[in-house]
């Protein structure tokens, strides 16, 4: 396994793709993803060593969506620790990203950080411990990222904002069931903002590297998360991360990983690697369809897999 | 059948069903309604013929809450008849009158006008086809009651719209499946306002008359709703206006009626006469308890029965 | 209403109709239904008085499969009463007649005795209280119809004995909740053979008319049902007689009614006339298609309506 | 990591859960299981060179119910490969292991292999393919664990199947949608034959220690499976092996596994080791409550876990 040659695999994963890209269905739900060249693919790798390899556009920036509730569970375990699992499940939803059935029938307890329920009951959590959650949001992801630049993508805030009725009838809902503490539209407001960060692949593969190395930053040395937390957020990606889809995806790719509708995803192999690939076409479970074959072959190439 | 003494079966039912008044649960959703005295009782009996039977505190007003939705609907039948079946269904809903399962399984069509989704939809028509909704239906119910002092409890409005985040739940949630044309708020707005109306046991009575008279309000002799609609409301109430409890009203009562969570009750007798019963203690499907069993006695004592 | 021609009448519906006669789908489970001429039509009317009118096939038997869930009703509520409640609800399923997902969430109460769960517990009661169910029956429906000739169709009885799955799925389900009483193969047996009766219209008509007549047999003048049992049973006619179709059921056509898959309906206006009408096509309820035009006509024109 | 002394550790960990020895609730479903000690628990540790470590009653036979899904999985894959995925999905159910409900929203192709539904269709599948696989499933075990005595404990085969009705129900259901080639009672058979198997834990560990070696046998050194298929089933172990509290177990265990409701869990460290635990009393996701808190502590002292 130790002597993978990753940039070469990237490549020539890239290559093999190729035919893939621009398939599949961009994100129709806010005008500024749907307007988006399907045709674009990038791949980024870096591992605790300081390995680097990327592939494609793997410098652009891309609306990150979903994949910032990794981050944003990893602020909210930061404050409340296993606290946050008495408003929050730990297990795969079964069913759609943005159901409402499973919040009725579980008395309004989502059943994981990864559904838009649970991701907005833990927005609630950082807007109760934090005074600017989106602020400190973007200053995580600049530091673990190493981009001081990195921002939201304005244009897309509001575009969710304004086309987001499921969403808002989520937050009310679970309002309605006491599971939010502050009022529904601020809690909308910071999820809204936190969808919108603009990453490339390799910033958000940087930003990933401690859920890769036992919850440390490599560069700055610190402690992102303990190394428990690490692993609970780990097995968190692999059985909710990735939709509807959380067995095919654990059953092909074999990673942890975290996907967003704007077509990237995030995966780790613990001890190993934190990985990013971005593909704007969807499969039908809202996965990025190139992204998601790439990581495949990345998997069955090189032998990497927690399987 | 035609010797009934309505004025001795009011007084002999009112006295039966003592012990029953004040049990039951008050609603306890919203402030305003939570406070309400439970051991209160009014019924009240009108026929096309003039006649009139009360019992009770049957001049009292109290929220009529769901009641209103069968007025909404008379307003929203008048104003577009059949269309309105494209957006809203006319089958019993089998589930709690505020659930979101069925409402996301059947594409954000409701089942029926009764259940609150379904109203909300009727709110919507209302605010399209009417430049101020909540005054016509005052005029409504100013002109059938005979009463031109009804009014709205604004206390209960500002109550219903403080903690009603299940029905701000819903209706963003009919936005998201585009069966609401107006934003969101507005609609809710005109929905809290119209559950809030505060009448009598025998203001509704009079009100409901056309109902039991092919639609002709047997006083000014205008035409309500023509005697197909009548029927079609009729039917509407039977099979869908008592919540989750529809078949067991159907089976004790054996009359359309339509409850609110006040603790009143309107029922009818095609052909025959209207009939209003409150009592704020409410049985575990939400319907008054004590006026459940006071229209059980009226029916098994008198023999008026559509069955 | 009262000098309405009711010969004249059926014999003008049957002619209107004839344009839908022959369309929808014939029921396709089982391969003796399957096979019948879509094309046929029949209608039956009688009164309490003795009038009888009738029109098309009237007299040809067919198979009335779940109109026979009205008599075996009737025999279960002669032999236990209320006691027949704690197993079975009194409520409209809102979901599928066959549906195994209510009976989960419901712990094996099945919501009403019309729906397949529901009429598989009464089987089981009829099995418990009497030595031969099947014979019961047979008895019971010659006697209200005046043929003592009547008899199971033993082809259908065998089809579907061999294609019911589901039939069989539901009533092992009901075994596992603790809900059938005997061995679910047992009561399969008898379940299936009841469904296959062979009736014509006349005789459908005919055997329900103790229902519209306050419960009493207008020829022998024996009681059938008590008074209350009578209204009970039509009030379940009307609210869960049609399968997931009894709210525009009750819209269009606004009497208690009961379909089967073979095409035919028995329908009733109490206190005044018992009806059936057949025809093999059914509408996507699984109603018949001809049938349920057929029945909205007559009340249209003859306005009988319990609304 | 490589210097953990197992043997050690498997004593701690046993001293460690003592208090919990005999907590929880045995399986009540058949009498067999219902009437067994609750206070017993055994562990043992396999590895694919050699290595073995047990402790307490690790080498007593228990019922292993469900872990039989692993073997018979393997068998059908082997038999029929990804053709298997036609008839069965590959996601968590997030619902309870044996409901009816979501196979009826699916159209009768259950979610996963390992749920009841799933394993009734695999034994279908192993019915098609193979003369006797009840025999088969039996030399599977013996082969692999090195046992040739193994056998099936005929009590609990004949409790099973008397007692089994909600499975009776599965099958038929899968039947009626075409789901199952076989008859449903043939099936049936077959699949209580298989859940009633009696092993140790060490013949347990020992038989699924292909899975912690790519797929080959370390003894005979014997492909059982190819490695992407190995690969596939610890997936699936991880996402769909514990019931309803999938996501649990991969948070606190961190390792694939499947428990059955004899009170066993297989475990497996790809690469690495397979481990079997065993304590009757089951936690309220029906996992045993002593052998997951026992996996916990394994994986939490040794830093085994693929995450």
């Amino acid at each position: 396994m130790n002597d993978v040659d990753f940039q070469s695999l990237l490549d020539e994963i890239h290559e093999q793709v190729r035919p893939l890209v621009g398939k599949g269905t961009v994100a129709g739900y806010i005008p500024e993803l749907a307007s988006i060249d399907p045709g674009q693919f990038g791949m980024a790798l870096v591992t605790p060593q300081g390995q680097v390899a990327t592939t494609g556009s793997a410098e652009k920036a891309f609306s990150i969506q979903s994949i910032a509730k990794v981050f944003t569970l990893t602020l909210a375990m930061r404050h409340v620790g296993n606290d946050l699992w008495r408003r929050v499940g730990r297990e795969p939803s079964g069913t759609a990203f943005n159901s409402l059935v499973q919040l009725e029938h579980e008395n309004g307890i989502p059943r994981n950080p990864f559904i838009n329920a649970g991701a907005l009951v833990v927005s609630d959590v950082l807007l109760s411990c934090d005074k600017d959650p989106v602020q400190s949001l973007l200053e995580f992801v600049r530091l673990q990222s190493g981009n001081p630049e990195l921002s939201y993508d304005q244009k897309v805030a509001s575009s969710e904002a304004g086309a987001g009725h499921r969403n808002r009838a989520m937050a009310h809902f679970l309002k309605s069931f006491d599971n939010l503490e502050n009022d529904a539209d601020a809690v909308l407001e910071i999820y809204f903002r936190h969808c919108s960060l603009a990453m490339s692949c390799l910033e958000v593969a940087r930003c990933g590297l401690y859920l890769a190395n036992g919850g440390r930053d490599p560069v700055s040395g610190q402690a992102v998360t303990t190394p428990s937390q690490t692993k609970y957020i780990n097995s968190l990606l692999l059985t909710c991360g990735t939709y509807d889809a959380v067995g095919d995806f654990a059953y092909r790719v074999g990673l942890p990983g975290k996907s967003g509708v704007g077509g990237g995803i995030l995966a780790v192999m613990p001890g190993r690697l934190s990985l990013c690939v971005w593909s704007p076409g969807l499969n039908k479970s809202g996965n990025s369809l190139a992204g998601t074959e790439a990581l495949d072959l990345f998997t069955a190439r090189s032998g990497i897999s927690i399987f």
